[in-house]
Parts: C-alpha cells; structure tokens; sequence
C-alpha cells in the first residue's frame, strides 16, 4: 500500500485543504445562541456538500435541535466511525479579538504559522483532519480503506440536548468496530496522544433574590439583604481552604490514580510552570497535595464560569439590587453521578440562604467522566502511527475537558472510542483570537493518514 | 399677609404646574451616562427659561461637567439659598419599566395618585415643589418675600465632581442664612421631616485579574485561579457572622446615638415590617443589635451595587474569565474618614488575595457624613409650617442616603443646611418605574409657601 503517496497527495493539497476549511469557518455556527440557529443549518450543509464531492453518500438529518451530518463510506476490513462537531463557541468579549473571528486568516507567528479564528481547533479545524485524510486517500486509490460512518454534531458547545435520542433510534446505523473522535489537544506542544480518561460536567445557573425590585442603597443599605453578597457567600462556601469542593458527598466515587498511571503521568515531565506560565499564571490553583497533572485529569472541580447582578455600566449607581446570578460548573471523574451532585449542590445553597432570600435554578447538562480501557492492540497501532508521523513517542493521556459522547459510544452503541486531537494549550479554545497551528492541521490530517493504513 | 390667597393660587395652579414638571422630565438629564450630555445641557436650559419666565435673573454657569444653574431674586428680610439637581439616574434595567421612563404619566392607583417617570422623585418632582410655590408667591404679592438664591446641579447621581470647585470659586454669591435642600424624604408617608443626620459615602470599583486571557474550564479548570472565586471571597470576606463590616478600623469615628436621640427615634413608632414588607422582605439585615431604624440612619453599610464577569449570556459558556468586577460602597456615619476607609479596604483586599491575582481599583466618589445641629429656632418654625400643611407633628429624623452637598454648604459656604423633602420609602429612587406621589407634589408646594411665610 503506498502510503507514500497518499501523503504527498495530502502535501500538495494543503493550500485547497486550507481554504476548503476557511469556507466552513465562515459560517458563525454558534449553537448556544438562538440568533445564529439558520448558521448551524448551513454549516451542517456544507459539511453534507463536502461528503458527497467525495462521493460519499452524506444527509443533514433533523433532530429538535441543530440537524445531524450522517455519512456512509463501503468498505471491507474494519467499521469505523468518525465524529466531530460543527457548531462553535460564543465569541463574546468581541472587543478582544484583533480580527473576525468568522473571518478566518492564515497568520505567521513566533512559533509559526497558525489559522485564527472561532472553530480553528474547536472543532472544525480538528473535523477537517480527518475529512482531508480521507480525501486525498480516495483520490490516490479511488476508495477508502474501509467502511467509515461520519457522524458530525452541532450542539456539543451548547450541551448536546439531541445527541442521546439521536444516537438510540439511529443505534444499528452508527454502530462500528471503533469510533474515531478528533476534539482533544496533544500533549504538550511537540507530543501527539491518545486520551483515555476524560472528565464529565454538571452545570446549573443559581439566581439569588432577595428584595422584589431594585432598592437605593441610601434608604435600604443596612437594613435590606443585598442578594450580591448573598451569592458571594455561597460561592466562596464552596471550597475550603486547602482547595477541595465542600459540597456533601462530592468525592464519592472520586478513585485514587493508580500507581501505574501515576508513574506513566511523571514519565511525562509535565512542565506546569510553562503550561501556567502561557497565560501569566505561576501556581497551581487546585487542592493542597494535588500534582498539577492530577489537578487537570483526573480530579473534580468547580468553576464560577459567569457571574453579574446590579449596575454594571459606566459610572456608579448605588443600586441594592433585587437578584444576582451565577453560572456555575462541576467537572467530574471516576463515578461520580452529576446528577446526585446537582441535587446536593442545591441543597447547601439553600441551606446557606438568609431569611427572605430564595434560590432558583435552571440546569445546563449533565455527563459522567470517562474512563476508557486502553489495553486494545489496536490503540498500540495507532500509537505507533502517531509516533511514526510527529517523530517523538506518542502518549496515553487524561483530559480535562468533557466530551460526554466518548461515553455515550462506550454505552449506547457499544463501540470503543479511541480519542486523538492536533489541539494545542495556547488554542485560546472558548477565547477571543481562537488559533490552531498549521502544523496541527497538516500533520493532523498525515496522522489520520497513518492510522487508517495502521488499523485497516 | 395672605397666606390663604397663596395656597389657593398654588392648588389652582396644579395641573399647569404639573405639565411643566412633566416637560422637564421628558428631558432624559442622565448624568453618569456621557451619551446623555446634550439632555443635560437641555435640562439646565428648561431651568434658567423657567425662572426668568418668573423674572427672576438666571443663567446657566459652565463647569468641566455638566453646567450648574443659578439664579437671584433680590427681596427683604433673611437670604435663602435653595439646592435641587436636575439631573437623574440611568434607567435600566430598562425592560422593568411598564413605560418609557421619559414619557411621564399621572396614574390612578389604589394608594392615590402618583407621577410616574425617571426623576419625578429624585429630583426635579422635589425641586419643582419650591419654584412652584415662589410662582404662586410672586403671583399674588408681585415679589417674594425674601432674598432667594437658586442653585440647581446636574452631577448629584454621578458625584457631583464640580460641585466643591463651583461652590468654592462662587462661595460670595451663595453664601446665605440658610440652605434649604429639597431631595430627601418624608418619614414614613403621613409624615414631613426635617432631616439632620446624612450619611456619607466612599465608592470603588474592583478588578481582579487572575489569568492574562479568558481560559476553557477543561483545559485549566483545577489548575488555574478563577477570579470570580478570589471576588467572591473577597466579598464575603467584607462582614463578619454578626453584620459587622470587617475592614480595619472601619468602624473608626462612628459615634454612639446619644440616649437623647434614642428616646426620640424611638418616639416615631417606625414600623420596620411594614418597611420592608413593601419589597417582600422581612427580617432586618444588619448588625446585630442594632435597631432597624439605626440600621438605616446611624451605622455605616458596606454594599455591593454591582458584580460581573466571565459570560452572562444565554445558555452557558465553560470559561475560566481572565476578570471579574464589582462596584462596592460604604454609607458613613459620624467621622468615618472615606479616605482612610478606602485605603484601608483596599490594603485588606490585597491581603485577600491568592498567588497569581491581582487588583486594581477605580475611584468613583467620597463624602463624609453631615450631622446638622437642630438646636435653632428657624427649624422649629419649619417644623411648624410642616406640621400644619400636614395636619400631624412633623419630625426631626435621620437620612440614609448621602446629599454630600449638605455637608459643604456648613463647610464652604459657612450656611446652615435645612433638608426638607417629600419623597416616600416606595417611590423606587433608582429603580424601574420611579414615582413621585401627587400629594408630595401638591402639599410639598403649599409646605414650602408656609415655610416661607415662617422664616420671613
């Protein structure tokens, strides 16, 4: 099989692959946002018009909520099944980027060149990959290696409320020998890896009201319960000193790491003075006695991911508010039940509220961590394949983001999920000026090259 | 001299007067708001034309700020100087109001009726009190009873930064006998004060900084500071189990209430559930043991009047924000210095803060308390005049709000402060559909006839 040659061809095509990818980043794929929904549509139609210029038989399928992408390759050996998403994050505070974010660029950097912009690494430049890898090898030798299912998502960046549904009536379509899913980082900058630990999340919005309208602060300061500082209460209730989460029974189910995966985890040299040191932070913020790999693997957390309530514009106004509000965030390892969690995370809210203050909720998702069983010959192989492409040895990693569908394949459909992504730390995933290196992308797409002749 | 003919000529004048308080208020005069300039301008220019429609000299006299409005009518007898602003707060949040805050309404309702619209309360419904009740004097007499100076302001809601400069350059021409000041309210709503306690104010606005740029909760969660957590902190961290604020030395200057005034505060019967039953609270929130009338009047407040950061839009978004903000006040009692206090809160959140973080700070305002010594004849004829346009004993009470102006016309202008108002505890100063009762309107005009007629 000349691999060779189906790499050359994927060399040659970089600067068509990159203004192929460019055409699907310009479609502001905000799945979040109500007002970008007809976006979403469109960028579920590209990715079918994609498919099928390859001769893929591809369908937008409908779900309540953002459509589905669903594609079919035939052929012999193994069943694989490969997914991505196509929606994007919000880009807000877009006073922070220097470009468009939906106006994607090629831009050359200290350490090299990088495509900018909202979706370069989350996800569709990671989507993108594969699609290019499974492009130029159909060219070199008019079919794909096997039989692949694509399966691209546009509601992962807004909690996933139709991918369950979707994946049990469709559950004999999408089943396969292996599931391919490309939406996590390497490790380290030079490092490619496969991620076989990842941890879940149960988010819930909290609004703490205290007086029915907003009060002046001249007559009511004083005598009046501020909810602000109600909700600052709360909030800092939530970890003692040495950093651990003070909701009952949050650690239950929480496993100690292994020896084995502790020592394999040290072998990995992980520089966290770098790793903070990239966005100007220096010391490791989680729990006493923690090493900084653990903090972001393999233990739980909770994260204030958005706060506001009174004036909140220029000037001053001595506003005593009647609400204040919180987004509020729990990643998840091991055992631990999201939903036991919000249910106790509730609970001490409301047993820390003052007489007249109310709390309500509105849920955001629920997923449990994922812990995925690495000793798979076939996870060898691709390994090796990594290896063989970036030329350093590729590692088995944890991650600390949430990609609940790694579980959902395991549950539902039964099929293994091997996770490899090109992403980088400096990403700026979620963050203004967005970015995934060239080199991500082009050595990303060789990779999945490798791997395909490897596991077929 | 004929007081009777006075009053009868104000209460047939009150639908015209009514129209003019609404012409003024249709100009949206929001001082914070630098879009709002020109209406600011516009509102001092409705004053100056008001009052030389009256033939009282008036121009309007420029600042760095917003202009200032003075004028005189010469006339026997002792020099009054009357203080109002033109001003208003901003509106939002705007979706609250059941009208256009500047489009003002006279609405039927069940306790009476009332004006409704942004500043029919704070300040020019009060401010429109006195120059109708000078109209209707000058009407029927042909001239006023006394010298009278006006000075009307456009900064009190945004800290009247050119306020001491003016009053400093100009303090020969303002100097008077007394300063009648009408932006404070009546106790409970049967009954007019006389206010002679004020409390200060210190402002600051808060930043803290945790990573240089916002962060994905996946990748960093656990081992970078979110500094939505280090504010939180730092907030709860602001009053200890009992209410009281913890900041060093805070409680510095703040006097004990002499038995004296105890006994009298004591004397109003001041029902504080019913107080705070008008916005659905009930328990009284400051220190413990403190009566809730002191809690309003007599002890200094630490509020948060607005807290923001990471993302508040729809749906949810898993950053880990580079920042969070809050806009933080303290009401002062006595000698607290709001210099000192302002140090001395931003030396302990410094002390507050992890590794890693830092704060910065924006100033937003200073003023010291005013206590006003009652022992004065000329009070007592107000109270007087007071008690017989209201039909029940008027009283001397405390203020909760800050009227910094007070405090500088005994400091610059060596004048004497006598803080009359109308205004009721569910007006909603500073909130969504702000009112001003009609009887507070009409009787506040016939009061200040009366108080008039007293002191000359």
């Amino acid at each position: 099989m000349s691999l060779d040659a189906v790499l050359s061809r994927l060399d040659a095509e970089m600067p068509k692959a990159t203004e192929r990818l460019f055409e699907l980043l310009r479609i502001a794929s905000i799945s979040t946002d109500p007002a970008y929904k007809s976006d979403c549509e469109r960028a579920a139609d590209w990715l079918v018009a994609d498919l099928q210029s390859m001769g893929i038989t591809a369908e937008k399928r409908k779900t309540p909520g953002h459509p589905m992408v669903v594609g079919h390759a035939d052929g012999p050996g193994p069943h694989l099944l490969f997914y991505g998403h196509y929606d994007v994050q919000p880009v807000d505070p877009i006073e922070l980027w220097n470009n468009d974010p939906f106006d994607p660029k090629l831009e050359q950097t200290e350490k090299g060149p990088v495509l900018r912009g909202r979706g370069t690494a989350d996800d569709k430049g990671q989507l993108m990959t594969f699609l290019e890898a499974c492009r130029a090898w159909k060219a070199e030798h008019g079919a794909l290696p096997c039989k692949i299912t694509f399966f691209f998502e546009g509601e992962e960046e807004s909690g996933s409320p139709s991918l369950v549904p979707f994946m049990e009536e469709n559950s004999d379509e999408l089943r396969a020998d292996l599931a391919l899913i490309c939406d996590t980082a390497m490790f380290e900058s030079k490092t490619p890896a496969i991620v076989t630990m990842l941890r879940g999340m149960m988010s819930d919005e909290i609004t703490i009201t205290g007086p029915d309208k907003d009060l002046h602060s001249g007559y009511y300061g004083g005598i009046a319960m501020n909810p602000i500082r109600v909700l600052s209460r709360v909030i800092a209730a939530l970890h003692d000193e040495t950093g651990r989460v003070t909701i009952p029974d949050f650690y239950d189910g929480v496993p100690d790491l292994s020896a084995d995966m502790q020592a394999q985890w040290a072998s990995l040299g992980f520089d966290h003075k770098q790793f903070l040191g990239d966005v100007d932070l220096s010391v490791p913020a989680g729990e006493a006695g923690v090493t900084p790999l653990e903090m972001t693997w393999s233990r739980p957390t909770c994260e204030v991911n958005g706060i506001w309530g009174g004036y909140i514009g220029e000037g001053f106004k001595t506003v005593l508010p009647s609400q204040a509000h919180a987004k509020i965030s729990f990643r998840l390892v091991g055992d631990q039940d999201p939903h036991a969690i919000r249910e106790n995370f509730r609970a001490m809210v409301q047993s820390l509220l003052p007489p007249d203050c109310t709390a309500s909720f509105v849920e955001h998702g629920a997923s449990e961590a994922c812990v995925i069983d690495a000793g798979d010959p076939r996870f060898d192989k691709a390994l090796a394949a990594l290896s063989a492409e970036w030329g350093v040895p590729a590692a088995y990693i944890g991650g600390g983001g949430s990609i609940p569908i790694a579980g959902h394949f395991q549950d539902i459909l039964n099929t293994k999920p091997l996770l490899i992504g090109f992403g980088k730390d400096d990403d700026g995933l979620h963050s203004p000026n967005e970015k995934y290196d060239l080199e991500s992308f082009h050595k990303g797409a060789r990779s999945w090259v490798r791997i395909l002749a490897a596991l077929t």
